[in-house]
């Protein structure tokens, strides 16, 4: 369903809701728009012209204010008006449907929405009940999606290791079963042809064999690591502890989490990267997420033209750069 | 008080405090700048020189995300710098005074505010406390005023049934008791000259002789909504329910619910109308708040031209359109 | 520390962590660039060329609505983009660290953060953990610094006594133990040579030496308050009482607060001041607040300036005014 919905019947993007079926052409032209645009990324008034007097609506039913800074800042410099919704201030609370929450600010002159729900699947939902004119994005729903976290993770892998994925053996560890960023993640490296995909994790915090297709399962982290070209390490949420499904802190950094010495079986040359917000200590060591092989803040920085890509496209990007 | 603390001694609005005595001119004045921003109101960067450099305040000692985007968007749009200042996370709470507050945000050079209080006539008296060249735009103040949202429900019963009301026959209907809309709504169409205005609610939700002024009570619904050209429903805040004030929401739905059945005993063309946020099974059946009679969402659109002609006229409108 | 880690090698303010230690040349830099920019503060479009396609985020770790619209619209007004980011609904509860908060969104394009914590020397940590090109402004650590308050007081001061300070005599009253804006207050009035500093207040709430340097210590607030230029007033936090520090707020005001009588022993043309909130009845009497010695607004209104003053010198003002 999202895959028919975020894609207009010529193959161009309508919303961005899933990197799951997003044509490779199409994942590649956002990336390749997102390099275009970083110059003007994390800054200057270039671009201001480019959407002035169009409104992002940043819609988060659930709270998220990393995700929401980087959206909001994204739309600005793109020259956009910026209103941000956080529902769990406002009437959703009062017995209104997320949908007519969604219509009564569209009504008021929004062209596009950035999405955040605890539900899986709602955000395409609301994409399915918006005008035909809306655009939406989704900025994570449930465990499924986070689809421009995916975006800024490839975008940072090619500008390490070239667009040639196909040689590359990428690492995802950690809690997967929980994580819409791994989704995301695993989608669009099998879209973008990586060679080997590796996943590391306990068993219990692994998610079924359809999530997992077409990747390597490790149980050892010690094995996981040997030779990878880059590790993406996932949060480890506290709230795993109290619900049972890690022992303890100490356990799951013991057994999972990047250490430096772990970090040396990695090919030569490998990248780190991690989403944020970091538990150092937990599933990664400070000393690593501070190294030079660390990429976790030029993930951050990436976020910035990749969003400016999605919401140019989306808005039917005019003028060349 | 509040009439002539609003307007000029030369009759300009110098406040939008309430509608109760607002004389038909300027509220016609109101709707006439509000049809000619309507070209501007859903985006676009045309009028955003317009009120450049002047700084609107959205000050709310009572929570409402809607409203406040409506008016923090209808400011922007011309130009403004908005400042959202939410009382419940501020120094109010340290023992300041409203006015203490009000007058603080004015030091640091606000033009324009724009107040929802949950006491009656708390945005008055901040008014009558604040600056001479400040304005001050009331957003709701207890059960008594809530002018945009009166001028705005005006402004789309004028777009559906032309600028006579004299053979208009409205009903408001629910809990007008405790419903500022309503009030505001019941002296627009007093003062527009409504040929026939209809209350319909419980006996225990329906307010004083004085609020009814002019209008004709009813009890039943089928035969209040009987040949009305339109039906303003009003939402039921769920606390009635815990306060004893009606006995079920299935009771109450079944008694004074807009349901289709219902709806088929108006006037050929009558229009649906409700401030929002819905419940939908309660006060109003779901398929009429869809269906091809409801202009709910037209409503909502029209609040940001409403909302602009009103900063428009007190800030001294010097352009033409 | 901070004073190193706040100047440049040869001299130039990079960060504004504190007043301590800050020569006077810079601080009085700071003052002539607010008058400069007084004409702009308030209100205007002049200045939204100045700094645009610049980004300031508010960082606050404790919340301030006050003084974070007074930094937005300052920044707002040099033309920067403004982003408030609230800890208290961030991911740092999520077990980030405080450095990696800002790391991360310094990594999104922020030029220049405006920083609150409740810990002492935690915003200075957090300017020494910052990249190089990044400024950080303190809007307040712990008990102790508020550098743009003790600013903006001086500010005011100098406009009504004049920039010879040699001759006034200034009392600082009240819970100066707790108090930042106390602490900078004090620091400024030294290094601008002012002639006489009195400080007073209950003895428990009074600190140890080291701050009161250079000061003239009162329990007796007739005699404290005899012959002053100024008497600058302190907020008591309702929750000394709680602490048992003050017996009631009654007694306080009977022994503390500035009553008309006491402000009668002032010197003619003597001023009063106030940060603010005030607790109108505990240490000041509402008629003083409101009476015409009080420059307690136009404080708020210097606020203006002085933070684009600072913002400004930080950024590397290029243009004339």
């Amino acid at each position: 369903m999202t895959a028919e919905l975020q894609l207009e019947p010529d193959g161009r993007l309508r919303h961005l809701l899933s990197l799951d079926g997003l044509p490779a052409p199409v994942l590649r032209q956002l990336l390749d728009q997102a390099e275009l645009l970083r110059p003007h990324a994390l800054g200057g008034s270039a671009l201001r012209g480019r959407h002035a007097g169009r409104t992002c609506c940043t819609l988060f039913f659930e709270p998220s204010t990393r995700t929401r800074s980087s959206f909001q800042l994204a739309a600005a410099r793109l020259g956009m008006d910026v209103l941000n919704f956080d529902v769990s201030t406002s009437s959703t609370k009062k017995g209104e449907t997320a949908l007519d929450t969604l219509r009564t600010i569209e009504a008021m002159g929004v062209d596009l929405f950035v999405i955040r729900h605890a539900s899986d699947g709602a955000v395409a939902e609301l994409a399915a009940g918006a005008r035909p004119g809306t655009r939406v994005i989704n900025a994570g729903d449930g465990r499924s999606n986070h689809p421009t976290q995916g975006l800024l993770d490839m975008l940072t892998l090619r500008q390490h290791k070239g667009a040639d994925f196909s040689a590359l053996k990428v690492l995802v560890a950690g809690d997967v079963l929980h994580s819409r960023v791994a989704r995301s993640d695993l989608q669009a490296l099998r879209t973008l042809g990586c060679g080997e995909i590796r996943v590391c994790g306990p068993a219990n915090l692994l998610p079924g064999p359809e999530v997992l297709r077409g990747c390597e399962v490790f149980h050892d982290m010690d094995a996981a690591v040997e030779g990878v070209d880059a590790a993406m390490m996932l949060r480890l949420q506290r709230e795993r502890m109290e619900q049972g499904l890690v022992p303890s802190l100490e356990g799951y950094y013991r057994d999972f989490g990047l250490t430096p010495a772990r970090l040396a079986r990695a090919a030569p040359g490998a990248i780190v990267m991690h989403p944020g917000p970091m538990n150092r200590g937990v599933e990664i060591d400070g000393d690593v997420a501070d190294g030079p092989r660390s990429v976790i803040l030029e993930q951050v920085a990436n976020g910035l033209p990749v969003r400016m890509a999605a919401i140019d496209l989306l808005l039917g990007a005019t003028a060349p750069l």
